[in-house]
């Protein structure tokens, strides 16, 4: 299915929709429907299991920050793109895009170099057609009120300036660990495909704090994947060759990127639709010496889900000199890898890898149970009969111990099926006569539409394993 | 425990602490360290579940809105505090806080009424001793950037304003329930007290949508517990009985106070430190004809920690009549009955309603495992003959089953005790000697300093079902 496809299936099904479209939309800003806020839900409790278990500590810091944050940090410095206005119909574009979008690939160091591009391709409004000259640098921060506040550009700052409260947490042990999950905003001149480029979006940082690269290092464990690196040159091989290779320079960056491949499995994506490029010198983040994007292939783009870049001592760095406070360990500074995962892309990107057509022309969405929004659906065969009043009783009885299940009794079965299929529920539930006679039910799987009976009592009892049980019935 | 006791434990076992400290802190803005973290999600996994199993759907809309929503709200017009500030040392004050502060209780109706108030009392500046006169209006509203956005106050409005797409979602059937958990934002004059009073909070908020009243009623499933009613009487009955009684109006407010009644206790709120109490006329915000507040005793003052309020069709009939779309249903426009839970001050009366001092002097935070940040910690009894090894092997087990585990082997026992004591942690594990000849390890409960034997590969199978388990070995 293209991308189009899955915004549409998205905003009927309500998995998400364009933010304030009774009052005519703002662009950049998207809900999160019954059905996505359980998804994003799933996937962010993912995150956080996998990196509790790696003994990683959690932090939760405001959105607004003072200006101070964000001197030091180099955000209100140095977080720009380059843009451009027509000057005719008033349009404003994100250079970079634009030129992407009429075939242009060249770098844009500085401003200077945009306004040599633009002239030397005479670069026209796609809108209008007036030419299109004047670039300029656009500040990617919100300010917030009339004093010196501003919206965070990523959460990770919360964690930096928090570094020794959390070290004395840890009872002055290193390496540590910092999970943080919460928005970020970013004041895009032209946001963009859904939830793609948004203004406000969600992230979920880690800041790995060490003093030794060998505190970390991959075992080995990743399948081999793609890796594109700057040079162009593209192998596929795991962590631990591509570290051992020189191919990824910090064993600690290997053992992470290892880590993410691992709970992007985890999420359900297919290894095969995924790759990790590492960045141009020039495409770097102001605060980065090596960057490595997970990216997804969609429609025939390779979309960032998740960045990990190595971020040296530069914020604890600066952080102590803006602050004039020690950010030391043992008379060193920590290096910081930062694995950051943007769960707006990873909702959009899993919904795309998911969606296939069965032969009988009805959409699946095929998630992994453990994301999936909505567990089970409980069906009447029929209306009648008692079938409908035995039906609304396992429904209750499987909501009190579950509660993300669903119950229809609208149209055939068949219907009802696609329904579910459609949003990705794993397991649909039927109360038919036989159930009258034994109480037993038929649970069917989404992807095979294999059907197993089951008896309700027992059904019940394992419920609760949800999702070991009842995958493990659709195994053999 | 006083407040102050409780918010310097906060601060420095790693609940919360002041953000930005490092560059000299912003007033009214806090962060959560790792235990808070863990403790406000865990509180806001019982509220959602509660809600889930009464078939809620959730909503995750931006924390931006354009001033389009706030005008149809009331907020840009509406929502602001009468404030004052001294000509003098410039200093400003919410003038109903300051009018308290010094013993004057008088209702302040609006502008005038204030000046009038300033004069006749001679009121004077507590910190610089000039006299205050010249009240104003103060909005509380946060914009945004330079285009008309503003940071939502409530999450409320995004789900109002996305009532038709619910409405579609839930395949057009009435009532309907929604729940949406995030941040919101209040310019306040002036912060105070820690987490009770923030320029940036995080709320959790049910819109009931509703066109008949009798779709909900009480059960009378509650205990007793106080009504504080408007008339300053109060009685101490159960929800059934306060509806009959004509003392709640509304048996939708009645059904969500019992609610609510139960999910306080859910996180471990001792009920008699609870009580609800109705609103004045004139103190209820300007889109409510009922509220009641619940409302928990610390340090002798009465703080709200949910309101809930009877918005009837306000919010839907604004946005109607403000975007021109349709919100009615049937040539309805539905009614709302809002519970909306401060979820900052739940985890600050939490920790207050948990703190007590043991015989010998140490301090214990008796949580309820569910909401616990920590659910075990594992010692070895002495850190020598195998014993931390064997310690650290367990602790291991554990963390791949249960990752929310802390290793401790500093200090005497009795120290790792009061250290784990002291946050909350239920469940101590301790490896000794004859855990070395019969593999079984000591489990010691938090209140009752209780200890049993437990077979460790016993303890591994049932660790899962956390906090059944092994809640259920000390309930005799």
């Amino acid at each position: 299915m293209s991308f189009e496809d899955v915004v549409e299936l998205a905003k009927r099904r309500g998995f998400f929709w364009p933010s304030f479209s009774i009052y005519g939309g703002s662009s950049g800003f998207y809900d999160y429907g019954p059905l996505g806020t359980l998804l994003k839900d799933n996937i962010i409790s993912i995150w956080k299991k996998s990196y509790a278990k790696e003994g990683a500590i959690f932090l939760d810091t405001p959105v607004i920050a003072p200006a101070d944050v964000f001197k030091a940090s180099g955000h209100l410095e140095k977080f720009s793109d380059i843009a451009v206005k027509c000057e005719k119909c008033k349009t404003a574009y994100k250079l970079e895009n634009l030129l992407k979008s009429v075939g242009i690939d060249v770098p844009l160091n500085n401003v200077e170099k945009a306004n040599a591009v633009l002239e030397e391709y005479d670069v026209k409004c796609p809108k209008c057609g007036a030419p299109l000259r004047g670039a300029y640098e656009f500040n990617l921060m919100f300010k917030v009120g009339t004093n010196e506040l501003y919206l965070r550009p990523e959460t990770a700052q919360g964690i930096f300036i928090n570094f020794k409260n959390l070290y004395n947490y840890s009872r002055n042990t290193m390496p540590i660990i910092v999970c943080q999950v919460g928005k970020g905003f970013r004041n895009e001149i032209s946001p963009r495909q859904a939830l793609i480029r948004m203004r406000e979006f969600t992230q979920a940082e880690v800041e790995v704090f060490y003093l030794n690269d060998s505190d970390f290092n991959p075992n080995g464990n990743s399948l081999k994947f793609k890796l594109l690196r700057n040079t162009g040159e593209e192998v596929t091989v795991d962590l631990k060759e591509a570290l051992h290779s020189g191919i990824v320079k910090n064993p600690v960056m290997a053992y992470f990127l290892e880590k993410t491949y691992s709970i992007l499995s985890s999420i359900g994506f297919n290894p095969n639709h995924l790759r990790a490029r590492e960045h141009d010198p020039l495409e770097r983040a102001h605060y980065s010496s090596e960057t490595w994007d997970f990216e997804y292939l969609m429609d025939g783009e390779w979309i960032e889900i998740v960045g990990v870049s190595d971020r040296g001592t530069y914020d604890l760095g600066r952080h102590q000199q803006f602050s004039g406070e020690n950010m030391e360990v043992d008379g060193n500074i920590p290096r910081v890898v930062e694995p950051s995962y943007g769960i707006d892309r990873i909702v959009l990107t899993i919904l795309n890898d998911g969606y296939y057509i069965r032969d009988n022309g009805y959409k699946v969405l095929k998630l992994d149970p453990a994301v999936s929004p909505l567990h089970f659906a409980v069906f009447p065969l029929q209306r009648r009969d008692g079938l409908d009043a035995k039906a609304k009783e396992l429904f209750n009885k499987i909501k009190q111990i579950d509660p993300f299940v669903y119950y229809d009794e609208g149209g055939n079965i068949g219907r009802r099926y696609a329904r579910q299929d459609e949003i990705g529920t794993p397991f649909c539930i039927t109360v038919d006569y036989e159930t009258l006679e034994d109480s037993t039910v038929t649970i069917r799987e989404r992807d095979s539409t294999k059907q197993v009976r089951e008896n309700i009592e027992e059904l019940l009892q394992k419920i609760s394993d949800y999702p070991e049980y009842p995958t493990s019935l659709f195994k053999n």
